[in-house]
């Protein structure tokens, strides 16, 4: 067969997977935000189904075939071709690598141990987890054997793991990156500590329907185009786009808190504006969504926190919300508003952390899962090892392993080498605000609402490229350098550093 | 291969189409609830994909091979397996009798046509549609002739689309089923007319949230369960089931008529429950829903019509809809209400017409098309014999085409066959509710709200069964007897003589 027919039938073949995929996004966002409780067994048979026809497609024959006849060609293929290409081919070898009844072994064994994971937590009863977590390191080890090839050199084992989540990240990278970062902000969240200084005021309540205008009139002024978006309630926010015409979010409303809903709606609408500016030549193929879960965050971050939680930004909303805020509001100062929602304090729980804070949860995280990969610390000496840290760069330590070591989910669904990414995309956002400094003033931009220069700034560089280039690739291309933790340490410094003085 | 493996192998792929029915499904409802419409494009791409998937698993040669290995077999096989095959033949044989092209150009007009008829109806101008209705009309007659051997003996093509829409269906049984209730209903519409009688009061605006609260109330009291369904919110009320664990509804409110979303809510729980109450044994198979258009619309009628339009359920329900209606309500009685909900006006639209009018336009429908199969009317004539008919069965008759031959959208989409299928509903409820008469009590069940002993009874008789039995057989087997139209003329001649006398 010639190579323009094993092109096409490729194409034909990537588009079968398309279908699959996006009509599995519409049922998940069905699941999650309408579908009744009771058709749950239905739904989880349904999902498998569907999951495993697409495990089917990306590791069948029939993807064997294109793979092994496009391989020869690699070099005269365009850049989308190739990514495509590089795309199937890790599906594959991740798909194939591993003998079938070691998969499922994982599988039953994850299944097992986030039900254990629940009690235990809800017991605030370590002991009962950790043989379950014994076993999944143990396994989850014995399954990168196979995957050996995968090391680079002078690589480790973890390597593969954190290239999983955000490809192209190694130890060696996140080591620099986090270096950087904790060497400013460590001694940044010490000073904010030792200032006392109290940002929030007390809020007043704010009816749910009130709240959902705010979030329609957030959504239309900062771009998110509701035309091809929908805002659902679910009590977790998450963004899911099956294409660059049909992006939807959620948000979940609290009365007495305004700004959980406020910049869950900005930090989704982030990742929705991504996902809704890719490039129309790219848009019907497997390349039409965000390239990575860390560039991906850090658009969400860069909505949420470099325009949300600006001063600039203050300046210009505070007028807007006011009017349909209630009567306790409406001596609220920009400058209010602005201390109110940048309130740092080390706290015990990642998800409840401020911008300050949370890349120190993500890095004792990184640390912890390094030395558990390596075969550094033993599972019985978690707790302490993650109080030791907690107190050592936050300066505060659980009472309880329910919220310590035992707070997050990952580890009982066998994920190593997530947690870090959640440190990328702040970094990454602010290494971008370095470069959009240059070419506009930002902070006017955003003063004066002028939201459509920022998104159109961020679409030719990152939005526009969907998934043809990796993270690296990217930031290369768009900026000339790749990740950098530096950036976002001096951001952190600066803002904070005003706001405590 | 043995007829054991035979089974189980067509087991699996019936299961595979079910997981695609129920996947297209869940996409349908999105697509009518919440779908953003900027992604109409890909949403058709989307399912139009999917459904020539299920084509293909419906038409291919696996299915040929399961079908003709299991054709010998028929006797031995139980009654859900044969009705499993006998659904599966009949698909295959309507996607595999005609040429592809012939379908493809069958398609292409159709979707033109829908066009024309829009615009048509808008200018009100016959002339632009009938050029495509006499394509249309043409066309589909070439099709049926690639069908006569369904034609049964005595019969006429007309039968073959009566049958494609109601099983067992023929324009021998709808001619004497529509005689039986002309006979009473049109000088029972005369006397009605003639009596000039106002049964509907003024009514005071409520707001829509207030009657959210009715819908649930509705729904919960009569026995739709929601933690398997979902009330969404749409322009044209349907119901959408997936599976009896998941099993949605939808309304549509107006201020101004609180009935409108009160007797939607009524119908669509009648479907509701049909589906939430198959028989857990075919639950999983492609029998778990109802057997037909006719069979389906019995219990939407019975719980919209014959439960919710009857006095004994306005005793029931006036003092908890009272409860939450505005004040200018208060002084309403039960009579009141159940006259209100009860006026007969003979009109010009079908889809506004009450119980007692509506069979009439779709008998209406009926003859025309019978005419039309038949060659015995000319496309040009059709405007004035549809005002021939209106004048002759209603006393009224359209000054303008777009509320007369325009107004459905059926015959622009290909679609005859499928008015009659209307008229079926009430008939049926009308003669399920003269046996269940025999077993007890049924206003007595109603007026003490005990709609779950209503529900059980229509359940054992109808429900449970799925689609394990065709129409006939269904009434046949529960009933003693096929459908029979004197039980709706004659309940129609009590109630309204007594409302009107």
């Amino acid at each position: 067969m010639d190579l323009q027919t094993t092109i096409t039938d490729f194409k034909a073949h990537l588009n079968r997977m398309r279908m699959y995929g996006q009509a599995m996004s519409i049922m998940n966002f069905d699941a999650e935000t309408i579908a009744p409780a009771g058709g749950m067994v239905g739904r989880a048979q349904r999902m498998g189904f569907f999951s495993l026809e697409m495990f089917k497609m990306s590791t069948g024959e029939e993807m064997k075939g294109f793979l092994e006849a496009l391989a020869p060609h690699l070099a005269e293929l365009d850049k989308p071709m190739q990514a495509m290409y590089d795309s199937c081919k890790r599906s594959y070898d991740a798909g194939t690598k591993i003998p079938p009844e070691k998969v499922q072994e994982f599988a039953i064994l994850r299944s097992q141990a986030g039900e254990v994971w629940r009690s235990a937590r809800e017991a605030n009863d370590f002991a009962m987890f950790s043989p379950y977590l014994k076993k999944l390191i143990s396994l989850g080890k014995e399954l990168l054997v196979y995957r050996a090839d995968e090391i680079t050199e002078g690589g480790v084992p973890y390597d593969i793991l954190l290239d999983d989540f955000e490809r192209g990240m190694t130890v060696k990278k996140y080591d620099d990156f986090f270096e950087k970062i904790k060497a400013v902000v460590v001694p940044l969240i010490k000073k904010v500590t030792a200032s006392n200084k109290k940002l929030r005021f007390d809020m007043a309540k704010v009816d749910i329907d009130t709240q959902r205008k705010i979030s329609n009139m957030l959504a239309e002024k900062i771009g998110y185009d509701l035309n091809r978006g929908y805002i659902g309630e679910t009590a977790h926010p998450f963004c899911s786009g099956s294409h660059k015409t049909d992006v939807r979010i959620t948000t979940r409303y609290d009365e007495s808190d305004i700004f959980s809903s406020f910049y869950s709606i900005m930090h989704e609408c982030g990742h929705a504006i991504y996902e809704q500016s890719v490039a129309d030549d790219i848009a019907d193929t497997m390349l039409g969504s965000g390239t990575s879960m860390g560039i991906h965050e850090s658009q969400s971050r860069f909505y949420e926190n470099v325009i949300g939680r600006s001063r600039a930004f203050w300046d210009y909303i505070t007028d807007d919300l006011k009017a349909v805020l209630p009567a306790e509001y409406a001596n609220m100062t920009p400058q209010q508003f602005y201390e109110a929602v940048n309130e740092s304090k080390p706290s015990l729980i990642r998800v409840e952390a401020d911008e300050l804070t949370y890349s120190l949860h993500v890095i004792i995280r990184y640390e912890i899962e390094k030395m558990i990969i390596a075969g550094e610390v033993e599972v019985d000496d978690l707790p302490a090892l993650w109080n030791k840290k907690y107190e050592e760069y936050l300066g505060v330590s659980s009472p309880t392993d329910a919220d310590g070591v035992l707070q997050d989910i990952h580890w009982s669904g066998g994920m190593f080498g997530y947690f870090p990414t959640y440190a990328l995309g702040s970094a990454y956002a602010a290494q971008m605000l370095h470069y959009m400094n240059k070419d506009m003033d930002v902070d006017a931009a955003i003063r004066s609402g002028d939201f459509a220069k920022i998104t159109a700034w961020l679409t030719d560089k990152v939005h526009r490229h969907g998934s043809v280039y990796t993270p690296d690739e990217l930031m290369e291309l768009s900026f000339g350098e790749p990740l950098n933790g530096e950036y976002f340490a001096k951001y952190l410094e600066n803002k904070f550093l005003a706001l405590y003085q």
